[in-house]
Order: structure tokens, then C-alpha cells, then sequence
């Protein structure tokens, strides 16, 4: 275990002031009881939406951490099944994960990574979660509806939810709540549009907690560490969010591009027809993207609003802005793709194979542990 | 492993001819991938209604069965959470049937008898099956309405179900399916009351088999063997089925009540005031569930009609009705509650546990296999 990964060089900047207190006292907390977990779906080579909202956090959280600290990434595979996934593809997307992953700076010997099918324990604490998770409760939450794209106040039984609604997509966060509870993680970083979830997480361990430890701490009620990074919107399309679903390639740019791809992605991103530089989301959607993305690799930590202010005293035209951020973009992300390819390939594919029965290993035993707990408090064994 | 167990005695009877088809069909089936799966929950010592719906059918289809069948028994504690359990009850009940179990004569060196929870597959599974069940066909189940008491064309999200409703009982036959399937069972004997979840369960396997394996037969659609025995009801109110849940013990006799006490609460069931005997469920119900009961225990077999036209014939009293009935019952009860005591106290308790563990580490096994073949089917292995 434990291949040498070159550290990709200092990312500091743009955490706003409260973001940067949780996360740093996640990863500096002296109390040996901290533990990080968070997941990802096997969507194959990540975009650089997936990156910023996720991966670079991930990995500063493991760079920064504490010796004590317990490190818990996962490719969350049960989850990705709650829509029709082809199983050829979602064998290929979860290899292309845990190699992205490690691409990014993932260290297997300090962080373990594993497939959450892996782990059974994820599936036993969520049955045990679902016998006191209200259906009205969830039937509330927004995500079944836009993955189905109704709107927000519509019903599991409506008729044209029950048209299409599996029963999966409508447990979705139960699920996720044992994913993280039966890790019993302190802390764990994600996206804003997650937010709802952890806060039902949390509910689930003090209801837990409440109806069967007498108020003790069974389970762990997780605190949200929210990425630092905005969200990364498509280049072609800059009111969408950047996706890998999109079908104009160069909507998106991915961890495997090569510099030359990267550069005529950039350029050919769409902005608007004032040709000078200035940040506002809602009027200049293209430009703002593009100086978000640079401000989410800016080594001197600068934000949007202060890079559109430099430029625009520099009277920079919007091939300026762009040459700019491609050159950055360069900087960091084709050594990433040269990893990425290195850690597919190395040892004829057993390489990967055997990071993940370690990071499963890891990922069993720290779940196990709460599941006897928990079985031990609901009278499932003695 | 493989205690002598004194055969009880030859248990023939009313059988109705398409039951005993089916049955003799499972157990004398000479395909060796005969496999035999049912669950019952842990209520604790059963009583009369769960020997005669389940425990009995499950006896004779073990000692019927041929050489290469394999035969599953689970104690469903994952069911019984659905509804709230106290941890120190549920513990203890799950003992008392394991041991009830033994003593009815299933035999752990032919009958693998194992806690539900002991087996992750069974909710590794039940989480695949639920990413393509369709919340409008578990809305219609109506099993959850009636634990809650609601009628049967309650909905999921009626402002009365939501106050109550949790997932997991919505989910039940969900997780009932995935029990079955996972051990690739092809006979399931139930009651009469459990015919809808084991067609769901058939529908699960269907669909599974025709999304992920091109028809081709990954999981198991399982034949029903519907139990012999006619509802049981209370002897103190024969209009309801007998229940643990009844505030009166005289409504039931467990499988641990003394010939002492089989005697009193047999001659004290509710009749009605003809003291004459003849079958008639709908007039007559006392007097037609003690000639029932008879029945089920009969060694020449007759059924209830023919044992009233008997005593019709011999002018026979209530009185008289009771006290055969009582002795019948004498015949086969109390050995097994000695038996039952035995067990719970062998080895200081230990043998029940050795039991258990050995019946679930061949669950598992079992349930291992169908789980690769289904991960792989999905694309979540290789």
C-alpha cells in the first residue's frame, strides 16, 4: 500500500471565513474521535464541477488532518442505482472513479476509499434507520423530485410520481444517513444541495439516540463541513450547472483533458458581447464562471470579485480573461490526467483492486463496530 | 450439532388435496435445487395458531423432504422492528422461538434455523429490489394498513398514515422478497394472509430477470405452499384470530401450557348455548374452531365436518366435544413443552446459540452466492 504521490503544490484560497473554521477544526481537532466520511456517485472521469465541489476538498481535509483523525471516502454505488444504470458502464464509471480519486491526491495509506457495496453494514443500519424514518418526513424532501424532475411540492403518490418513483430514490437519504452514521463520522464535507440530507442524518442519529440509548451517544450526529468551491456551471450553457449528462462536451471540462483540450474549451466557452471584464452572477453568467474557476486555483487565494477588479483596471478584453484561466487550469489539472491514466493501468488493473479491498477492509471494520452497537441497543443481539 | 429429536408422531390429516400437491410436490421434488425457505417472527413461545398456520407445515416439510433439498427456517427479527420492539423483549423472544422451533422438531442437522439479522444479504438485497419497486404498488400492499389499523384503501400519505407510517413497515414486503429471493428459495410455505407478498415477491424476481439478466433465470420466482391449516382462532373470542396480543391468556394455548392447563382453557372456551355438536363456522364458531382444532391434530385425519357428523351421531355434548379435544391436544403439547425447556436451558444456554450460529453461517453461504450473481448482474462486481 501506499504508492508516493506527488503533492499537487499549495490550493489555499477562496474558503469564505466560516467554511475555513469548520473545516480546520475537523481536521485539526485534537480529539482522536474525529472522522471524516463523505461520498461520491460512480459517474466515471469527474468534470471539473466534481473536482471543485468535492474532490479538492477531500483532499485538503486529508492533508490537513490530524495523525488521529479517521479518513472514509466512498464510491457510493448503491446509490447510483436508484436510477437505471447500464451494468457494463457502472462497473467501468466506479474503476474510473477510484482512479480519479487517487489521481486527485488521495493517499490510500491515510485516507481509505471503498465501494460502498463493499460494506453490508451500510444496508443493515439503513433498514434499522428506515424502521423509524417517517414516510411523511421523506415524502418532503426535494431531491426524488428533481431527479424526476417534478416540482418541489409534489407527492410520492401523485400520479405522475407513481408512474416512475421506485421506492430506492424515495429512501435515498435514509440510505445516506447509514452511510454516514454507521461510520459514525464527525464531520462530513459536501454541496450545498446535500445540505438537506445531513440535517436529516443528524435527526436520524438524536431520534436513534433518544428512542433507544435513553439520550446516549449511540450514534453520532454529524456536523456539514459545505465545500468552499461555488458551484461550477456549464462553459456553453453558464445558468446550468456543469454536468456530466450535458451533451456539448465542451460544456465541461474533465480531469483527463489535455492541455490543448483544455485551452479550446476555455476559449470557446461562452460569454456575452461586453468585451471587458467585470463579476456579476446574474447579469454575466459566462464571465463569472469563468472568474470562479480561476479564483477556485488561485494560488494567491484571490476571489472572483477581486480578480474582475485587477483585469479591469488592466483594461483585459474577455481573450485575456480566458487565455488566463486556461493557463491556470493547465497548471493543475493534465498532471492529473497523467496520474489518473498511471493508476488505471498500474499493475494490469490489480493495483486498484487491491486499494479498495483495503480501503473496504478498513471501511467493514470501522462499520462493523457501530452495528454492534446498535444491535446490541435495539435488542437484535445481546 | 444434531440432537436426537423424538419424532412426534405421524401428523397426517386434512391436508386439501391442491395443498398436499403442492407440498409433496417441494419436498419430493427429485431436482436437488429443491430449496425450501420461511420466516416467522419472534413473538416469544408461539402458541397454537402459529403451530398450526406455520411451525407444523414446516416440520413435515422437513421430514418429508428428499435428501437434496435444502430447508431454511429464519427468525425474522428485522421484521420485527417495523413495529417498536423493547430491546430486552425482543432479545427474549428470539430465543423462545429458536427454542420453540427445536422443540416442534425441526432438526438443525437437516433445518438451518438462523436470525434474519445474522444475514446482511437479506437487506443488501432488499436495497437492490427497492431500486425498482414501484411506490404505487407497495402503496396498494395492505399489510401496513392493517398493523395501523386503516382501511384498506388508505393511502401512503393520508394525513392519518403519515402521523404513523414509517418506512420500514411500508418497505416490509420489500425486505419479505429479498428474504426469499436470496436464498433462491423455490417453495415458500405461508399463510393464507402472506399470498400477496409472496406474489410480489415473484414479481420482484420477474422484473429482476428480465432488467438485468435478459430473461435468464438469476433469481428464483417461488412457488407459494399454502399452510393446511384453517385460522386458528381465540377460544375466548372465536370470531378473532388467536393472538399473543389478546389481554386474555384463556384465549390461547401456548406450546409450554401444561396438560393441566390445556384442560382448563379447552373446557373453558366460549361455545354458544345448543349443546349439541355440529359445524358451522359462521353460526357456530366456538364449537366449529374446537372441531378445527381437532382436526388439525386428528392421526385418522378427518376434517371438521366429518368429526361433527361423528359426534352428532353419537349424541355427544359439548362437554364431551371439549374434553376429546383436550385430550388430543394432551397427546402432542406438553412434550413439547418439555422439549422447549430443555433446549432453552442445554448447555446453559449455549446450544441455542451454537444452533443459531451454525444455521447462519450456512444462511450466508447460501445467501453469498445469489449475491454475487446479482451484484454482477447490476454491474456492482465484476
Amino acid at each position: 500500500m501506499g504508492p508516493r504521490i506527488a503533492r499537487l503544490g499549495p490550493t489555499l484560497g477562496q474558503l469564505q471565513r466560516a467554511q475555513r473554521r469548520a473545516a480546520s477544526q475537523a481536521a485539526s481537532d485534537s480529539d482522536a474521535a474525529t472522522v471524516i466520511f463523505s461520498g461520491i456517485q460512480p459517474t466515471g472521469i469527474p468534470h471539473l464541477g466534481n473536482y471543485l465541489g468535492a474532490l479538492q476538498n477531500w483532499r485538503r481535509l486529508q492533508d490537513e488532518a490530524q495523525p488521529g483523525a479517521k479518513l472514509l471516502y466512498s464510491i457510493v454505488d448503491l446509490h447510483a442505482i436508484t436510477l437505471p444504470q447500464q451494468a457494463p458502464m457502472l462497473r467501468q464509471w466506479k474503476r474510473e472513479m477510484l482512479a480519479a480519486l487517487l489521481a486527485v491526491g488521495l493517499d490510500p495509506a491515510r485516507s481509505s476509499i471503498f465501494y460502498q457495496s463493499s460494506v453490508p453494514a451500510h444496508t443493515e443500519l439503513m433498514w434499522i434507520l428506515s424502521c423509524t424514518a417517517s414516510m411523511g418526513y421523506l415524502s418532503r424532501m426535494t431531491q426524488w423530485k428533481s431527479k424526476l424532475h417534478l416540482s418541489d411540492d409534489a407527492s410520492a403518490l401523485d400520479e405522475k410520481a407513481k408512474a416512475s418513483l421506485k421506492l430506492g430514490l424515495f429512501s435515498y437519504p435514509v440510505l445516506q444517513a447509514a452511510d454516514i452514521l454507521v461510520h459514525r463520522a464527525t464531520h462530513v464535507p459536501v454541496g450545498e444541495d446535500q445540505r438537506q440530507h445531513l440535517e436529516f442524518a443528524r435527526e436520524c442519529a438524536t431520534n436513534f439516540n433518544h428512542t433507544f440509548g435513553a439520550g446516549s451517544k449511540l450514534l453520532v450526529p454529524p456536523e456539514t463541513i459545505l465545500s468552499p468551491a461555488k458551484r461550477i456551471m456549464s462553459l456553453q450553457t453558464p445558468t446550468s450547472k456543469m454536468s456530466k449528462s450535458d451533451t456539448d462536451p465542451r460544456s465541461r471540462i474533465l480531469l483527463t483533458d489535455s492541455a490543448e483540450e483544455i485551452h479550446k474549451k476555455i476559449m470557446a466557452a461562452k460569454t456575452d458581447s461586453t468585451n471587458a471584464v467585470s463579476y456579476d452572477r446574474a447579469a454575466r453568467p459566462g464571465v463569472a464562471n469563468l472568474l470562479e474557476l480561476w479564483a477556485s486555483f488561485d494560488a494567491r487565494g484571490r476571489g472572483p470579485e477581486m480578480l474582475a477588479e485587477e483585469l479591469g483596471g488592466q483594461k483585459a478584453s474577455l481573450k485575456d480573461l480566458k487565455t488566463s484561466v486556461a493557463d491556470v487550469l493547465v497548471e493543475e489539472i493534465p498532471a492529473i490526467g497523467v496520474r489518473y491514466r498511471e493508476f488505471l493501468e498500474k499493475d494490469g488493473g490489480r493495483y486498484l483492486d487491491e486499494v479498495e479491498e483495503e480501503g473496504a477492509r478498513v471501511a467493514r471494520k470501522s462499520a462493523d463496530e457501530t452495528m454492534e452497537i446498535v444491535k446490541r441497543a435495539v435488542g437484535l443481539s445481546r
